[in-house]
């Protein structure tokens, strides 16, 4: 059987050594384990932020891969601990929206709450359950132990409202929703909100500044150009070329982003 | 046999490619080693925040696993290189006083002073040990070189002084040793230094504000309250619910903290 | 055989999620292979940067080793894609410079570019080719796939032009190449270029501050000391004992350094 990979999603903060010790927990359990890191640099307590990584980053992965997502500011708490089934993917998170997206690409096959503690570390600190619940959990799912045995079938998943984009008028109103490390915008519009039109015949802007071009690659325009393109994940994102938009615009998450038929009155 | 675990933990800045230079020499001496990164955060020279990291985390690892620890000003002064066994842990690390928590937990089984040069890199540079001779020494180690051949006993490892919870009439005094990536306040208190009491009989402060409850968990408490609870380390901790104690507080590392009979004058 | 290790050196930004993307190409393809990332803070779009990384980091690590090169402000342009071998070990980059220091060390033994859509993702994205094309094709390499599958030769390799160590009267002229974590000066001097004269013979300055001595490594001086040494990379390197010498001597990477014999008039 094929080494199974397990990858961790925290907002732990790049270079806490809270990862090494869920690695720790993993590794006790099964040595074998491919642990990859997706990203320890969620603001903390962002479910939303992980969220999108979560449904942008872990289809990727080999079908059979288990992700552990540990935002969880309700640690503790009664918020349930689940393992979800999704694509054929294996989800180790709390109960507290964090799947909302990737349930939107694909409905769960199976949700069970996490319960029986034989999979858990022997001992459970309250504030810790990442390193001593969920990463135990997904070390035995790697071993091959079913869900079905972590605990009982868990009714309904938590879903977060989440913004969609909006025709008003003539208008597409989209937001902007996360900003990545090269200070590109990633908003929630894709290809399937342009209404069959050519990308061309929308004007985008944000902030008040509005994109030169639509490209399909950021060197297509001259250095220093906002531009507007699709990007690797199929949403639109504004960019300036070998620049930075987020400190260009002085834009950040949740801002507006509007599409204008080329040539219309502002 | 199952592969050995190697951790890092170095001063070498998150990002730094020096800790790819240590991994080159891991590999090249075992491809098969599992190679675990703790955190390279350490703020440079500073050898007391890696003691408390390496306490808090190696012993999570399976017993067997080896871990560097390079946080190292003296490389290529007398300072000596060491490999520790304890608590069935190897540790290869400069003796400059690493160890010295490790070693409160549980004393060491055999320290070996790093003088075999068969065991080192061909070529060393003065000035980086961490790749020239720690690494190639913790990858033999995983191929099951006994620290015996490593070289000669070395007789006592250097043992730093730690600020040690103090009784002053009715109060309990201690220190913040650490604050986490959510601004957590690390101390050095633990449950047995509450001389038998309920922790609800004590009122914790630090930087002239006052806990408002003691929790079991951060979400125990209403967001932005000021708390304390024993934390995933079992040591006393100050935290904000869903907000950042060392920032509203402008705590440092050695900061004090008061524990004060609850009702008691102030 | 024995896994091959794939290398990771990009500009995403530590914490970016890209670099889990270009993880999941590689272990989809082959999830035997070892990934070791060196470094993912190279300033965006800095090729020059990533091209020392690159000649310092990669020859430390076994022959046959596939190292990823993404520092590529111009995807989905006409830039090309290659595969160098080059001292039996294999660069997969865009040819934009990011090969320039290592092959003056060593020539490529063999360059093809990247054009058999066979060894690529099924569907590549005009923005992320490193996802796309670059880690898919490193995963085929670790596999076994020969270069010459991979595209056609690749006549010549962009080299960008690089600061030379320059003599100008008594004096010697060398330029500050890179800044690392703790803050030392790392130049384009080595000892080849003191003209078999003993280091002591010189007189190190740089932003106007002349090194107090020259060491063999950092703790030969006391704390807080400006001196100069021969680096772990063979660099003339400037550095503060304990200390950063970019922040005290307000350096950056272009500064210019001046050696001038011990004992002449300024």
């Amino acid at each position: 059987m094929a080494a199974k990979i397990i990858t961790l999603t925290t907002d732990f903060g790049t270079g806490s050594p809270y990862v090494a010790e869920m690695k720790a927990s993993v590794l006790s359990i099964n040595r074998d384990a491919v642990v990859v890191d997706i990203t320890h640099a969620i603001r903390p307590q962002d479910v939303r932020q992980a969220a999108l990584v979560l449904e942008t980053v872990t289809p990727r992965f080999p079908t059979g891969t288990i992700h552990l997502g540990v935002i969880d500011p309700g640690v503790g708490s009664d918020r349930a601990l689940v393992c979800a089934r999704i694509a054929d993917h294996d989800y180790v998170v709390p109960d507290n929206g964090l799947l909302s997206l990737v349930t939107r690409r694909c409905p769960p096959q199976q949700v069970v709450k996490l319960q029986d503690t034989n999979y858990w570390n022997p001992s459970v600190a309250n504030t810790f359950h990442g390193r001593d619940i969920m990463a135990p959990v997904a070390a035995h799912l790697s071993r091959g132990v079913p869900p079905s045995l972590l605990g009982p079938p868990h009714a309904q998943l938590v879903d977060l409202p989440w913004p969609e984009p909006e025709r008003r008028g003539d208008l597409i109103l989209g937001t902007v929703l996360h900003i990545d490390t090269f200070g590109n915008l990633i908003t929630n519009l894709q290809q399937s909100d342009l209404q069959n039109m050519d990308p061309a015949a929308w004007e985008v802007s944000c902030c008040g500044q509005t994109c030169r071009a639509w490209v399909a690659c950021y060197a297509e325009a001259a250095p220093q150009t906002l531009v507007a393109l699709f990007g690797s994940s199929n949403r639109l994102e504004i960019a300036v070329t070998n620049g930075n938009a987020a400190q260009q615009l002085e834009a950040h998450d949740g801002d507006a982003v509007h599409l204008r038929p080329r040539g219309s009155p502002t």
